[in-house]
């Protein structure tokens, strides 16, 4: 599980930053890719990487302003070219559909996929598979914004296979029922218990990926404990008051957010175009002294997500 | 005047060519800067040249397949952003307005100047003032694809000053009304006509710029006597049958078009991703058998357009 950032600007494009896309690798997990929003020239980013959109299978949109939207007909298009065949879904505010179903009626463009919308009503679950929740948060932001909370299962403990043999439990499909935490009786008559032969739980990973915001109160919901945080910082550290005007937060306001709800890493993006070289370091530098494990991302990072010690 | 190539692949973005868009540099003769076609991340390609989006006034839409329209929300955008004050003319088929409103409404963008759409029903001319006229023709593509023809007027004769001090003919007012072509009586009596003192005037230039089509009828229309044709490459030399079906043309069909026309410069873009490097050379080569003055151009070639000599 990685991420891999494909814009990390505000607002609009410059040399050094695309519009903003995130994308979270999930290829060891479940061989596909999630995209959090889709800027203009997503897809022309994502040529200059491995990833292959065909393996995006599903899109959050956190809001509609253009610098988050606008690539979006051109990646699904090039994804049907591509010969993507699996369905896509797009998570968003109401107004998603209509924008890309019009790019695509007007354009003339048939997908070889079927694509699903999920215009997001009610704050919670939004989707859950057996590895997966995603829970999604309105923020606070000029328009409708909302941030998520990707939640990986546990995975239970590895079966200790030498501890069984070394107490002559003969492998076979009752290796299977231990591994399930099931109680087996042996043929020579032993009943154990497979609980006592599992590794401890590996706890899953949480992401939080923040649409543009303001600080507000469900940001922590969506932060909790996660093992790491995209958060905008549009903003420096003496720009509070801008930030909180143009409904943007700053780079110690993430950093505070950070420090206050556990996360374990901290990835600042949206840098506006005003932030460059030195100065984004120092967006960096000031962050880290409220919360030390900060980045400022730069486009084409790939972020390694660890499973917590 | 020079055309600029923002794009020059076809279908969808490449390594080495974006997607379509054409910039006529009017720079010199109105100050302005015309657009045919805005594919994808035409506004990024624009960042890397000398090009300000404040000055383009006139967008033509050739046709509305994706990778000639989906780069027009967020040029606009940043257009406003940057500062664009004066209003801005969209021509191309019915539906573009659909697209390009839809995209401003739902992501909530408001344009600091005026958004006029042309959309076209009617072949011949579509714009004319003191300098240029703009006429469009209907093509022969899967949908509706226009190819556009840009006529500038001819220049009048500079006035020959020499010859008039020569002659003795004072100057003054006098000079303004020779040049204007009157017939004037001097101070001394003499009558003399100001077409006697005017140099040969000036042909205007035509530029005639192709949406995705096979051959057609209006191809002629368009192209004849052009200075400068650009013109879709999509297939090469052996493939007319693939491009008849997929409504595209080759380079021979280009090639043989300009020479009929009666055209100075052809210009080959819309070139599959299929010709790189050498073979890209190989469909300027093979069309230069048949209309020599012919070339192949990159994504931000910039070909001078000169007077007739
Ligand atoms: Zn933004
Ligand atoms: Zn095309």
């Amino acid at each position: 599980m990685q991420i891999e950032f494909l814009g990390t600007g505000a607002g609009a494009p410059g040399k050094f930053r695309n519009v903003t896309s995130t994308a979270l690798r999930l290829l060891d997990e479940r061989n596909s890719v999630w995209l959090f929003d889709c800027g203009e020239a997503t897809q022309h980013q994502i040529l200059r990487t491995t990833l292959k959109p065909r393996k995006i299978d599903k899109i959050f949109i956190t809001h509609l302003h253009g610098d988050h939207i606008f690539g979006l007909p051109g990646l699904l298009s090039s994804r049907s070219n591509q010969g993507g065949e699996t369905p896509v879904t797009i998570y968003g505010p109401r107004g998603i559909k209509d924008f890309v179903t019009t790019s695509l009626r007007v354009s003339k463009t048939r997908l070889s996929y079927r694509l699903i919308f999920t215009e997001l009503e009610t704050e919670g679950l939004l989707f859950e598979d057996q590895k997966f929740s995603v829970f999604g948060y309105k923020l606070d932001h000029k328009i409708e914004s909302w941030g998520y909370r990707v939640v990986e299962r546990d995975h239970p403990g590895e079966l200790m296979v030498d501890k069984l043999q070394a107490e002559h439990v003969p492998s076979g499909p009752i290796y299977g029922k231990l591994k399930a935490g099931e109680v087996v009786t042996l043929p020579d008559g032993r009943t154990i218990n497979g609980q006592n032969y599992l590794g401890p739980t590996q706890k899953g990973r949480i992401v939080a990926v923040f649409g543009d915001t303001r600080m507000t109160k469900n940001s922590q919901k969506i932060a909790q404990n996660a093992d790491v945080m995209v958060h905008e910082s549009t903003f420096g550290k003496d720009e509070g008051k801008l930030a909180r005007s143009y409904y943007h937060s700053t780079n110690l306001q993430a950093a505070k957010l950070a420090k206050e709800s556990g996360v374990a890493l901290l990835l600042l993006t949206h840098i506006s175009a005003r932030y460059t070289g030195k100065m984004a370091h120092q967006l960096e530098s000031d962050a880290q002294r409220i919360f030390p494990n900060t980045r400022v991302v730069r486009d084409f990072d790939i972020i390694e997500i660890p499973f917590k010690k």
